[in-house]
């Protein structure tokens, strides 16, 4: 036996002596790269050798090393054996790569292995003794240089394919999908160039990743409003208009592929490629603008009991949907849960982990319709609350989009109402979006200028208060000061906020009673969707909107959904997980549930009309 | 133990009392229907109990038996258990269907399986207790009626599954394609209706056989000339054009495809069905057929090498295609050996079932090429000769398909030369169809007016001794006789048809050779190809065409291509028969034989320039 020390990672293992180099690796538990199966072709299993004299070389097998990096001790693990007690050093490039997620606060790890692969093949020639069809012989060097079985080859391929191999000398690039189909064939070693993207279709908001698929970075985001949003801000609006007639529904679709085209395209032209470079897309959305982006009725959606068309995973060529990519790239969407609870709830939960976590775990998606997830390995329940676009800035006289000019934080001190603001973009203010509005409605309840039923007080001394449209108003910031207009709330923005956070809070309330589990359970509360990254948690829980959870078991993850969207780009595994996890989720329709109404009447007050709920305001109110 | 008679096979077996009778009959060998394994839901293990005292019925399935039926003492076999010696009898609808080939002199006989199966479905409806998605709970229905996880769906299906569904008052069958895809949804039971096309796509004559898949009877057959047939009558010309320009491919394709589409339509009317009732259709052709019926680019099949661009079999959708029957539907196409030994071949093999004979067998696809292949289960050689249109009628100066007024039987007595002679359909003599140009030639040399080498005699008496363009000719039907028109066989005829001959003869002796193989040891003959149901054996064996072969060996065989297809069209297990035989093939390449040039000029000889390889000729000459 000699030992083998393996830097930078610093393990040893014990191996029998004569171990080829790239065997020992695995006993130590150190995966390297090597797609070719250790035959000395792919070339990269490439690690430093400190002492040339401690291995053989077992063949003359030199892959793609230069002389330098010969002279430098580079060699191919697979083609090296141990005599003595060694050291090698496995380079970055060398090591089985994982991607870190950064969400904010959190950090998921995932083993980077895309569905697509590039493959350089050198394809043997026919001749008169070998007369195999081009196809054939593609398939046959793929098995024999990277031992993969590929039987199928995209039936539009054979069309170019006669040419591409002649043209190239029979040096080609074979991208495989799944391992499963050749989809695209290309001129010499293209093998590093291969791009992903990750498209998150939100109701109001349509971003796309843009991915390097070979070393999972990302390389650009692109985001527009969704198109569809002139025939309506909510899903049930969408539905309506596309379930009028067969014309309706492909506009919609072709609103949103066009939309997701214009993205590609801009994004190209940005980064200079094409977008024939593009192998491979992930979709995310609700299940409304899952159905719409695949151009399926969502009548359905729309009526009692709610369920979609489909609801598992759907892999489709980008031709047959339209999208301006490679035509033969592979559109993964993902699995939805039921009619309000699509794959973005999926992706919420594969992008946090709560599927994978011991601890007791509930994810809120706040949007036009917030998805409530509530669960942990064992278990997952969750449901969809109709909470509406107030806290995006919609139905809120003076809300706006967290775009420039928006305020973002805001503080009314009493006596004489002072109040500091923070804008977007440090521009005059126009508007309010959604954290400030929650903002804006804690500071009324502090100064007891709105009482916890959400009226505002009588006590109308202070100039700020005003009457807008036959409303009752409170002036945040005037022209005076230095608004582009007065910017104030209104009696009837309490009542917008009272009814969006009481159905999140209800929503949140009815799964934790099936689920027999009180807030003090909860051990993480995430919290995902467009305004997740600005909220003041302090004022959130002051009007109820989340179930009383201690502040540092709160993580605000902003776009979970895209981030799960980005996973399965650059994962086949994750998409396996995702499929795993849309069936496990134990789906609750709230309008079902006899609890519900009066949670959410109780839930009108400011925080709870039952404020044992918040334990932890009782000093408050 | 009881015993259990089967009727009408006579089997008896003995079981355990309270075996139930499903599986009695499969110990007894016998396979009767069950699609759904046995659970009562299907009704196609129907039987007759002869004494109903001597089963007990388990359950009180009755699937769809009527009560006349009941009384006549029909029963499930999966709902009866044994209690005493008893007697069944399996009608005919129950038991597992095998349907004959009835190739002229052989038979093959398949078992019926095709690869598409309509399945009638009672899918739950959805409730607020159950929100699956229309597709899941489709799937799930099929699991649990039938057995079988199919995992897919048609991406165009799901726009209109919602509406099929609900129309159908949640009772629809499903189409399902190799167990794996489900295609087609429709309203009610339409299990028992479901249409396939085989399609063989020859250089000259394209033909249809349109196929019930529920019974596997062929319908009706419509026939057609290759529309190609403009841009050049032989594959290298159909090459030459198509590879002037995408254009012309493009143009070639169309042809072929709208023509099949016409005969698709008009036997749908003929039959009074519709073109989305058509669910799978299989291709067969040679390889330069096959390139340009799914619009590959043909040109290296024209240039040494000869490498074809795919060689495996394909399955693609009929949409893609642009055939006009369920834009779902699969269209098989079978796979191809060579550049000039195409799917034809492949077919030929399987429905002779060379591949599974002990015996040593050679077929002979005659045609512009003639595909020639040796061998037997363990062994199978193939190649291609250019034999030219000759056969067909073509190049021949009064040469004319088998059709209406062609001459297809001849026969020439000397002194003072007198023809008799046999007409299709009996009407005036137009010309001479392949047939009757052999056996013209066989009786002029019979008759010593020609001589081995080919040449006229020069002992012109007769007045059918005439010269035509320069050329000598023998009258064989003048006007006088009744002709429309003089009828003659020409020096250029007869040279012709011995280029045809030697072609034909050098490959078959090619491949005996390299074989080592010798006439004599060939068990089986089959002679395939448009004018085999004709030819006169004794003429073709005297102008040496055939090799020196008893005629007890010999089987003319028809349409051995077609007749693959139809059998691909019922039996999934015949594809991948087809699969296994395209890969066992040994194809070789005349050009490259270095016997070739010898073997072909010796062989312009009448029968042959060495009388040793006709020993049964040898007191004719």
């Amino acid at each position: 036996m000699v030992e083998l020390e393996v830097e930078p990672y610093g393990a040893k293992v014990n191996v029998k002596r004569g171990t080829r180099l790239l065997n020992a690796l695995n006993t130590a538990g150190m995966t390297v790269r090597s797609e070719c199966g250790g035959k000395g072709i792919c070339g990269k299993c490439k690690v430093i050798i400190k002492d040339l004299s401690s291995f053989t070389e077992t063949t003359d097998w030199k892959g793609e090393l230069s002389n330098p990096e010969l002279r430098s001790g580079y060699r191919l693990a697979c083609g090296c054996a141990i005599v003595s007690d060694a050291t090698v050093y496995v380079p970055e490039e060398t090591r089985l790569m994982t991607r870190k997620f950064l969400i904010e606060g959190t950090e998921r790890s995932v083993t980077v292995e895309p569905a697509v692969r590039k493959l350089f093949l050198r394809v043997p020639p026919p001749s008169l003794d070998d007369v195999r069809s081009d196809a054939r012989r593609v398939l046959d060097a793929l098995k024999e240089t990277y031992g993969i079985d590929v039987v199928k080859i995209d039936y539009l391929l054979f069309k170019n394919m006669p040419r591409i191999l002649r043209d190239a000398a029979w040096k080609v690039t074979a991208a495989v999908w799944n391992d499963k189909e050749v989809f695209s064939l290309e001129k010499g070693d293209t093998s590093d160039e291969a791009y992903g993207v990750a498209a998150d279709i939100g109701t109001s908001k349509i971003i796309i990743y843009f991915s390097n698929l070979i070393n999972s970075q990302i390389v650009t985001t692109e985001s527009a409003e969704n198109p569809q949003m002139k025939h309506g801000e909510d899903v049930i609006s969408r539905i309506s208009y596309a379930l009028k007639s067969e014309a309706h529904l492909k506009e919609m679709q072709q609103a949103v592929t066009s939309c997701l085209n214009t993205m590609i395209s801009e994004a190209c032209k940005k980064l200079g490629l094409s977008p024939q470079q593009i192998y491979e897309l992930t979709v995310v959305g609700n299940t409304a603008m899952h159905h719409l982006f695949l151009g399926i009725q969502p009548k359905h959606l729309g009526l009692s009991p709610y369920v979609p068309v489909v609801s598992d995973s759907i892999n489709e060529k980008a031709r047959n949907l339209r999208l301006k990519v490679n035509p033969a790239a592979n559109v993964y969407v993902f699995p939805v849960i039921a009619g309000f609870v699509g794959g973005d709830a999926v992706a919420d939960i594969i992008s946090t982990g709560i599927h994978e976590a011991n601890e007791l775990s509930l994810v809120l998606d706040v949007g036009t319709n917030t998805e409530v997830i509530l669960g942990n390995k064992r278990e997952l329940t969750a449901c969809s609350c109709a909470s509406g676009p107030a806290f995006e800035g919609a139905h809120i006289k003076f809300g706006m989009k967290a775009v420039s000019g928006a305020i973002e934080k805001l503080d009314i001190e009493p006596n004489p109402y002072s109040v500091s603001y923070l804008t977007i973009g440090k521009v005059k203010p126009l508007g309010l979006c959604g954290s400030a509005v929650i903002d804006a409605v804690a500071s009324l309840l502090k100064c007891q200028l709105v009482d916890r039923a959400g009226k505002f007080t009588e006590d109308f001394q202070s100039p700020r208060f005003a009457k807008m449209n036959g409303q009752k108003a409170f002036v945040l910031v005037s022209k005076m000061e230095g608004a582009a207009r007065d910017i104030a709330i209104t009696q009837k923005d309490v009542r917008e906020i009272q009814l969006a956070k009481a159905a999140i809070y209800a929503g949140c309330s009815v799964l934790m009673k099936k689920r027999r589990i009180k807030p003090c359970d909860v051990k993480k509360l995430y919290i995902a969707g467009a305004f997740g990254n600005y909220i003041n948690l302090t004022n959130a829980k002051m009007i109820g909107l989340l179930p009383d959870i201690p502040a540092e078991r709160v993580t605000l993850v902003g776009n979970a959904a895209g981030a799960g969207a980005r996973m399965a780009l650059i994962s086949r595994k994750m998409r396996q997980v995702a499929t795993k996890v849309s069936r496990k989720v134990d789906y609750v329709e709230l309008a079902l549930e006899p609890d519900f109404q009066s949670e959410f009447t109780a839930a009108m007050f400011f925080p709870h009309r039952d404020l044992d709920r918040f334990p932890s305001l009782k000093n408050v109110f």
